[in-house]
Formats: C-alpha cells, sequence, structure tokens
C-alpha cells in the first residue's frame, strides 16, 4: 500500500493513501498501479500524463490534480531509491558454507556467514560477521574482511588485503595484484618486488573488473564510503580520500593521492605522484597532468579549468574561419600599403 | 582439394581444381600449398608474387596468368572467412556434465549440453539445447540461456539475466552486476538498489573481460546481433539496438540508447541519457556528450563531426605560424598608422 | 644488519656497518631503524632530515655527515628494489598439486611445480619445471607452459597459447580469446574463425584483468620481456617486439606492430595496421592513427611530435584573446581605410 511506502521513506502523502502499489515504473511511460518520481523538471511534463498511479514529488512541487497519489519528500531520488529497495528481492544466500568450498583450517569465520561453492580462502584469513562470498573467489593468505562485507562471484583478494566493514566487491575485480614498477637499469627492466598491501576502509563499494594493485610497501588506501564503477584501475600506493565517486574505466596512476569527495567521471586518467584537492570535479575522459588544487573542475586532454576550455572549444570549431580573416587582413593591408 | 574449397564458399574455379591445400596463409608472405585471399587493392602488388598456391579473388579481378590457382567469388573477405572455417578444428568439449559441476536440482538442462567442471548454476535457471558452459563459469539463480550459446571460462552471470539463442561470451565478461547508481543526499552516497536484469538478444557476440550492469528496475539490453570486442563497459539501463560493432575498451554510461546498425570503434566513451541515431560511426577514442542524429560521423573529445574536426585539427598545427601573422598585422599596422 | 643489504645490492658503507634494520620506509617521512633511498633530487632536502637509519645513494652524492648509514651505489632505485626482495616474505606455496585441481591425464607435468585449488588444464597441455599455478586457474587444451612461471588466481589461458619461461600473469587476464575480427556481407556481421594463438616469450610480465587474443591464423606475439600493466587489450595478430613497457589500460588494435623498446603510457589507443618504430615514446591517453618511424616521441589525440603539440596547446590557450586581436585589428583596419 502506498501509506507503507511513504512511512518507509518518511514521505507526506497526498491522494488516496489506500492505493495498491504493485512495483516501479518511469515517469515517461508510466504503468498503472505503479509509483514513479519526479527528479528532474525535464520530466515536469510528465507529471501529469504518465499512467503511474503515485508519483514521489519535492515537498515544494505544485501540483494540478489529485488525479494521482503524491508522496512528498525532501529529496525525490533519494525517497525513489528508498522505493526501490522495498520492491527488491531479498538476497537469497547459500545457506552456511558450501561443502566445495576450500578453506584453511587456520582461517576464523564468524557469525552468519556464507560461502559459496569452490571458494579459496588462504591461511590466517579472517573473514568477520555477516559476511557473504559468492561462488568461485579467491582469498589468499592472511586477509581479513570487515562486518557485513559482499565478495561476488569469481572476484580475486591477493596476500595481505584489508578489507573494512559494509564493502562490496564485484565479479571479476583483482585486489592487491603487484603495483607496475620497474628499475630500467642498462636497458633491462628489473622488477620492483611489492611488499605492501590494499587496505579498503568501511562502506566503499567496488564494481566489477577493477584492479587494485597493492603498495610497494606501504597500503594503497581506498578511503571510507568511496563508490567505484566497473573496470577502474588503481595503481600501487593510491590513496583516495573518502567519499569519493569514480565512474567507469578511469585509471589512476601510482602514488597520487585524491582527496575528499572528489568526483571523477568515466575513462579519465590520472598521473602519477599528484595530489587532486578535495571536491575537485574531473570530467568524463579527462587527462590530468599535474597536481590540482581543491574544488577545481577541469576536462580534456590536457586537462585545464572546465569553463576556460569551454571557451577554447568554441573558438578552435571557428579556426577555418579565424584564418580566412587573417588572410584578408594581410590582402588588405598589402593592398592599403601600395 | 581446391575444388572443395570452391564449393564450400560458393566460387569459381581458374587453374588447377585440383590442387591439395594444406592451410591458409597472408598473401605478402604466401606459402606453397597453402591459400591466401586478395581482400583490398593495396595487395594487388602480391597477386603475382605470392607464393600462396591458391587466391581467392574477386569475381572481376583482371589475372596475368593461371601460374597460381584462383577461386572467384562476390566478397574475398568473405571468402576467406569461410575457407578458415574450414581449416578450425572442431571444437572439442567435455562430453555431457562434468562431476565437478555444482548445479542446483530445480535446473532445466536441454539436450547435447555440455557444462564443464567446476561451473556453478543458480536455482531455477535454464540452459537450452547445444549450450558448451566452459569451466569455472558461475550463472546466478533464474537466468535463461537459449541454444546454441557458447559461455567461455570463468564468465560470471548475475541473476535473473535472459540470454538469447547463439550468443557467445568470452572469458572474464561480468553480465548483470548492479549498475552504479547513487544519490547524494546532504554529503552522503545511497545506493540505488538495482531490480531490473540484462537481458542479451539472439547472436550476440561478447568478448573478454567485458561489464554489462543490470537494468535499475528495467532491462539494460543488447540488441540482435551486436558484436562487442574485449573490456566493454556498458552501464544500466542502456539499450543497444540491432547489429552495432563495437570495438575494445568503449563505454556506454546509463540509459543511452544505441540505434541499430551504429559502430563504435576503440576506446570511446558514451555519456548519459543520449539517444546516438542510427547507422552512426564514431571514431576511435571519440568522446560522445550530447545525442546524434542518425547517419552520424563523429571524432575527438569533445566529438564533433568528423571532417570539420579533420580541418580544425589541420589549422590547429598551424596556430603557432598564425600567431606570428597576426603579430606581423599588428606590427605592420602600428608602422602604417604613424 | 646494514653489512648484508650492502652485499647483496653490491653497494659500499659509509657509516655504521653494523646497523640493525627492520625494514624499509620512505625518505619523507622515515623510521628510524629502516632503511631508504635517495632516487631524484626532488628529495635531496630529505637526505639530512630524515628519521630513516640509513639511506641508498647515488657512487657520487655528496653528503654532509655521518649521523646516518650510507650505502654506495651505481643506481639507487634499483639497490632499493634488490633491497625490497630481502624483506619480501618468501612466496609460501600449496605444496605439490591440490587434490582439487582437475587435470587431464594426458597432461605433462615437470618437476616442482605447485597447481593450486579448483584448477582445470586440458588434453596435451605442458606444464614445465617450477611453476606455480593458483587456484581457479583454467588453462585449455594444447598450452605450453615454460620454466619458473606463475599463474595467478583465476587467470584463462585458451587452446594452443604457448608460454616461455620466467612468465608471470596476474589474476583475471585472458590470454587467447578469440579475435575480434568480422566480415559485414549484405548488412549481417560474418564471423572470421580464429585458428591461430598467442606466443608469449620469455620474462613476460602481465598484469591484471588483461586481453590478449589469439592470432587469426598466425601468432598473436609478446615478444621477450615485455611488461604489460593492468586491464591492456593486446588484439588479434598485433607481434610486441622485445623490452617494451606498456602502461594500465591501453589497448592495441589488430595486426599492428611495435617494434623493440616502446615505451607507451596509460590508456593509449593505437589503431590496426600500423608500425610503431623502435625506442618510441607515447604519452598518456595518445591516440596513434599513423604508423611512427623510430625514436619518435608523440602525444594527444590524435597524436602528433610532443613538443609541437606543446607549443599547439600552449597557444589554444591563447585563442579567446588571439580572437580579440583579430577583431581589433579588423576594426582598425576599417577605421584606416576610411
Amino acid at each position: 500500500m502506498v501509506s507503507e511506502i511513504a512511512n518507509r521513506i518518511n514521505g507526506k502523502i497526498e491522494g488516496n493513501s489506500n492505493l495498491e502499489i504493485s512495483g516501479v515504473c518511469d515517469i515517461k511511460e508510466g504503468i498503472e498501479g505503479r509509483i514513479t518520481f519526479l527528479g528532474n523538471s525535464k520530466y515536469l511534463p510528465f507529471l501529469n500524463s504518465t499512467k503511474s498511479s503515485a508519483v514521489i514529488i519535492n515537498k515544494s512541487q505544485k501540483i494540478d490534480s489529485l488525479e494521482k497519489t503524491f508522496i512528498r519528500v525532501d529529496n525525490p531520488h533519494l525517497g525513489f531509491a528508498q522505493t526501490l529497495k522495498i520492491f527488491q528481492n531479498p538476497i537469497e544466500t547459500y545457506s552456511d558454507i558450501h561443502s566445495s568450498a576450500i578453506i584453511d583450517k587456520s582461517v576464523i569465520i564468524g557469525k552468519n556467514v556464507s560461502i559459496g561453492p569452490n571458494v579459496i580462502i588462504g591461511k590466517d584469513s579472517v573473514i568477520s560477521n555477516n559476511c557473504t562470498i559468492a561462488g568461485g573467489v579467491f582469498i589468499d593468505k592472511n586477509c581479513k574482511l570487515g562486518e557485513n562485507c559482499t565478495i561476488n562471484p569469481n572476484v580475486t583478494i591477493y596476500i595481505n588485503s584489508q578489507i573494512g566493514n559494509n564493502v562490496n566487491i564485484d565479479s571479476g575485480t583483482v585486489i592487491g595484484a603487484d603495483g607496475f614498477g620497474w628499475v630500467t637499469d642498462k636497458g633491462k627492466h628489473h622488477k620492483i618486488p611489492h611488499i605492501g598491501n590494499v587496505k579498503i576502509e568501511d562502506n566503499v563499494w567496488i564494481g566489477a573488473n577493477c584492479t587494485i594493485d597493492r603498495g610497494t610497501f606501504k597500503s594503497t588506501t581506498i578511503g571510507n564510503s568511496c563508490k567505484l564503477d566497473n573496470q577502474i584501475h588503481i595503481a600501487h600506493n593510491v590513496i583516495l580520500g573518502i567519499n569519493c565517486l569514480i565512474a567507469g574505466q578511469t585509471g589512476i596512476a601510482g602514488s597520487t593521492i585524491i582527496e575528499d569527495n572528489v568526483t571523477i567521471a568515466g575513462q579519465c586518467g590520472i598521473g602519477d605522484n599528484l595530489i587532486i584537492g578535495k571536491n575537485s570535479i574531473i570530467a568524463a575522459k579527462s587527462a590530468i597532468l599535474q597536481s590540482l588544487p581543491s574544488d577545481s573542475f577541469v576536462s580534456g586532454n590536457p586537462a585545464r579549468n572546465h569553463k576556460k576550455r569551454i571557451k577554447q572549444e568554441f573558438i578552435i570549431q571557428q579556426l577555418p574561419e579565424m584564418l580566412l580573416r587573417i588572410r584578408k587582413l594581410e590582402n588588405n593591408f598589402e593592398v592599403t600599403k601600395e
């Protein structure tokens, strides 16, 4: 019932509070009996026309009629996310520890832990309470997982990795492989041994097929509440501050420090040994070759202040015309001179 | 014998039709007793000099002598691809279902299915006739594979994924992980639960180490006959039309629609919530930040019409000289004025 | 003791040679009882202030006092790498062959080989002496590994792959999947069968989640002593010469030849059918669309000579001002003319 949803998302109902809701839908199309949300004024034209029976709207949103049921909240995006949670199937887990899992006798396993088929866990590792480790995961020796972690199928976690509480790692991700460090001496590449590890703090989300390399002799660190999309590459010794958001296919080179609350869009490359100041925003496909002060907003390859770049890009499109204007001036000048 | 090849590729022989052919080769080097093809006029100079004993050529290709054997076809590229198939070893499969596979009792398995060692298949999934599932694959609950699918080693397929007929998925690819969706409220990132799935239509080819995220509450969809190279990232809610070709390391952000017959070269990034019109071509390493009409041909970061961009890039290389010309004009003007 | 380190790294001690050393540290911070190195004049100011008890320095480095112990070597970077090796824990391996490994009877296994849990090895493959194959690795039929190889967890190696001696492959990497080759005929994409393989020569290092596709009918080849970072994509028929260094997330398209000693930074894209001359350097995020002569140094998209590009980029930033100067000239000219 829509009233239960309103309760769960801390909203105020306008309209029929006894309405039954069978699921969620888009505002553009809309499906009768379902609930949607208005999260962006771009979609305002659909507020009346949508076939959806209920809409989550902002506290102060004007409405024309009560033909539908509305739930008013502070943040409709958040309200809709919370609504999705209601309709999410509870994750069924393989109960207990699957008989095919190969777990060293020295491993310490907490309460309410689920370990799937063919999981391998090496000596002296610790798996804390309420963790779910899905099929085919490999966890090497001396790793520690905090509470409530979800490690999805076919993840690999190398030796000595330290993972906090409430961490999610999606399939195919590799935590703690050696960093790419070479000393080239007389034309020969000598490997720099890596004796550091990876440290992932609490509430971190890591997508699928990422790679996070261990530190040379310290910890590559992913700060509290960082969220990483798929196919992200974090090189050795990198330190991410808290609460960073990093979109897909971005790479961060060795020993760079990303301060708190930095947002990095997709396919960015950030050079080695840089410091990216807190609250900075890096637009998609940027190449960052220099450190950035706090609150920077940059784009491009090489990255520059985003507003200035927009202006430059605008003029680049006029270059053929600019060249003609220069030629005309030159011709006119010649004529004038004579 | 070359005549068997000609039959299989629907070609017409000129020269010795009894020639024995032991394999394929390059036209540039050529190997006696083998067959090659002329697919590009660039290689025309090798048509006489190649050591290859037979050459697949275009119907209308002029030839100088019959010292070699020729097979004339409509499309020599296609003819050569069909010839390669003749020399391909038949794929040997582990017969039946390997004893180490862990398959829930509720799983429905069709005829002539091969399931390799250590495969895991969850509750209520369906594996249709003639599928090959190689070692170490993880298929979660309630997935469906159509007929004739090949799932290569160490692939992960999340819950509720729907896969059509004749689909190939290469190793390390992850289908159906959660999309990267967050609502940031008062500085905190709240996860948007993902209750949608991935839907892959018939005849789709997906390379190695790709990631295709499930939809938020609808289906991320890969249309009929799409072909995806390696390390491609398809975000939540994306819809690919039919017959798209996407090269390696390209990423497509959330909720974008790619219409039919779009070709995307390697390492492109396509922003979220865009529509890329049918038959468009996107050059390598482009950043697409705006929707494109049908039949677009764009390149660069940010992407622009390819022909215009070529002109702009040409002038960018003249910028130092342009600046000098402006200075000269300014100097001349000063002189003139006085 | 510091004297043992000096012996191992072939260095000359100045100061207390009886000092006990408990580990390594940074020169900037420094930790008492540990050893660091001075590898870059940028860190010279820390040479006196570091809390480290010993420092590896260049043969000819001036020092002010002997309060610390110094080890003089030809190459402090190399000396430090060798020191790290001393402090590296010996890699413990699962002894012998784990009982859960599924190995075809025809497989030939050398001496002192370690094979982890759930490894799968297909018919007629050869694993030579001193190899370590970690848990969850899949090796298909007819593959050959030379001596001293380390294959990390969850790697996939397709049929017929040939791997030399002293090769390391990190987790999640996929060797030998089919190349992305299609013939489009009458609007339909026809697969080009791939009957070639991957050949990896000696002393190659391959990072995590890379993909190296097999050749169409020849060998995709990674030359002796090449070092590849994570998430690198090498397409079918590519040939890498010896001693190349390739940083993360770079992709090389089909049939391109990279000659010896080429260095490619992160996130580069190199087009198909090109030749990159030996000793070339390609800056991060470059798009290479044309062959390059030996000793090239290029950057950008599209890539151009790096020095010229730097100059062009510098002027791009002055474009708004240049446009104003042209306008001013035009106005002045109008005034003059009248």
